[in-house]
């Protein structure tokens, strides 16, 4: 079975898809109300945050478009200091897409949700002329405990710069599907949870945290030194990137720190609860390759220092990236 | 100046177009933070909705895409008795997309969002291949005023159907735009805000209210039918459609009653409020031709009274509708 233009109907075929494919995997009790909105209960500070997804393939080593589009927002939503609660999604759909291959990536996203603690609240389909694929909006709502301030604005010098693992991997798996390669590389593509809770758990004092995703870890930590209006210095041979994707970036001449990720975050804390934070992140399952990468200076702009001893500028990404990575 | 993958990849040329776009027209304190989340304060009742938009052509008499995916969800949230304060929106570009259009459509849906008091407070861009379409999601938040309590779920036996205009609107209207029929159809997309502060401001016991789109009348009412558990009557004669509208229909067989709308609402009020609520309704602009449609019985199912004085059943769309319509 695939998707016609009669699924975008919001007729009797769209109500249909609807139970059968959507309800059937979400639901619960907002969702169940068919409403044109959902109503919530929120009091307080709220993150609030949107993402459109259009990886291809759909599905690749280590995920799926379904399990990104919840990771994609829940860790946007972690990166305020927020406890993501509740997601909106809405599913642009081309003719021709697998019922069975969609109904897998609802699946899938709703595994994520749960496992995310985030329920999905409402959402939407429209399907659209093409050839089977599939195009996933998720807008998400958190809620700040109280205390919690963190933002790209917050660093200080003195501050380090904590890495939660390997660079590359999303990136490396998605361009060895789309060229065929074959090889062991599964994108990080995970939910960040395990690791904002074990840093606030133990009271780390998070100044920023940031997920280093589209543009790579050089243009995130540009714009971090930007909005702190600090500088940033970089050891090269601190940060971890796997032997596989070094070797795979090494062949393709891609440098890793442009290299796109989909679970992996940077979080500056005091130097002082460096170490600790650093343990906390090594002891949670997304974190377990984490590094302190570098620190904050006085001054602007973000600096590497490389493995021979010299000292480059680390500018933001020019030019293409990798297309439709996220 | 064309869109390309390059606008696509996180890096300086996202940013740059980031700059010369979007902040351009959307510029205010929330997404001036460029954080990866809004932080809003917020307290009680929210409603929560998500839209996406893939409307074709994306300029249209009386309107465009931006236009429309302001006034959707705003719509949506107004619908629940809410205050529409924040939106995000997703934009999904294609390859080639003229910048100066993405432009014209970012500044009319800043201008929509001025008008409605919703502030846009986060977005996200993404760039497909393709031939320079766009997609725009758009997800709104709203608070819901204490004492308001709206839902499809609310109709009793005895309350009165009030219709906001005139049917088929929108969809006769992009139907000549793909035929390149020469008429003065205008869409009615716009924004519902004066109707409902209307029935709000004067303290109109509303019920249901639901914007009257995708699957049209018919497709709306079954649904309220069903959430409520209640049998509904229309009459024909009493439902307003221009006499362009009607001619355009007839000639192409189509039923204003599955066409769809984009500024169209019902309102479900008790009996005693319906001439009052009627008034009001024809105090807006956007309700100047307001009608009382029908009334709730007990009993299921949606049933019209023709011209003729038969009764016949009224189900909901099947089939296709037109597609891309919002």
């Amino acid at each position: 079975m695939k998707i016609t233009m009669a699924h975008g109907s919001g007729g009797r075929t769209s109500a249909e898809l609807m139970e059968s494919v959507f309800g059937k995997h979400f639901k619960n009790p907002i969702l169940d109300k068919m409403e044109d909105a959902a109503v919530l209960e929120l009091h307080g500070k709220a993150a609030f945050s949107t993402d459109s997804f259009v990886v291809t393939p759909l599905v690749f080593k280590g995920g799926d478009i379904g399990k990104l589009c919840v990771c994609g927002t829940v860790n946007d939503l972690l990166m305020m200091g927020a406890e993501p609660k509740y997601l909106t999604c809405g599913f642009i759909m081309e003719e021709g897409l697998d019922i069975d291959l969609l109904d897998q990536i609802v699946r899938s996203m709703a595994a994520q949700a749960r496992e995310a603690g985030v329920l999905i609240a409402a959402g939407d389909t429209k399907v659209v002329e093409g050839s089977g694929g599939l195009y996933i909006n998720t807008t998400g709502i958190g809620l700040i405990p109280e205390g919690r301030d963190v933002s790209a604005a917050n660093c200080r010098a003195g501050d380090k710069i904590l890495l939660s693992g390997n660079l590359g991997d999303h990136h490396a798996c998605i361009l060895s599907a789309r060229m065929e390669i074959d090889n062991e590389i599964h994108s990080d593509c995970g939910c960040l949870k395990d690791i904002t809770e074990a840093l606030f758990g133990a009271g780390i004092e998070v100044r920023t945290m940031r997920d280093v995703t589209r543009g790579g870890l050089g243009t995130i930590l540009n714009e971090i030194a930007d909005t702190s209006r600090c500088r940033i210095e970089l050891s090269e041979e601190s940060i971890p990137v796997s032997d596989e994707v070094r070797g795979f970036a090494d062949i393709l001449g891609l440098d890793p720190l442009y290299m796109g990720n989909e679970g992996k975050m940077v979080a500056v804390v005091p130097a002082a609860q460096a170490e600790k934070a650093l343990e906390l992140m090594r002891g949670t399952e997304h974190g377990k390759d984490a590094a302190i990468i570098g620190e904050i200076k006085e001054g602007n702009g973000t600096f590497l220092t490389t493995r021979l001893g010299a000292s480059r500028v680390l500018d933001v990404l020019y030019g293409e990236g990798l297309p439709r990575i996220c």
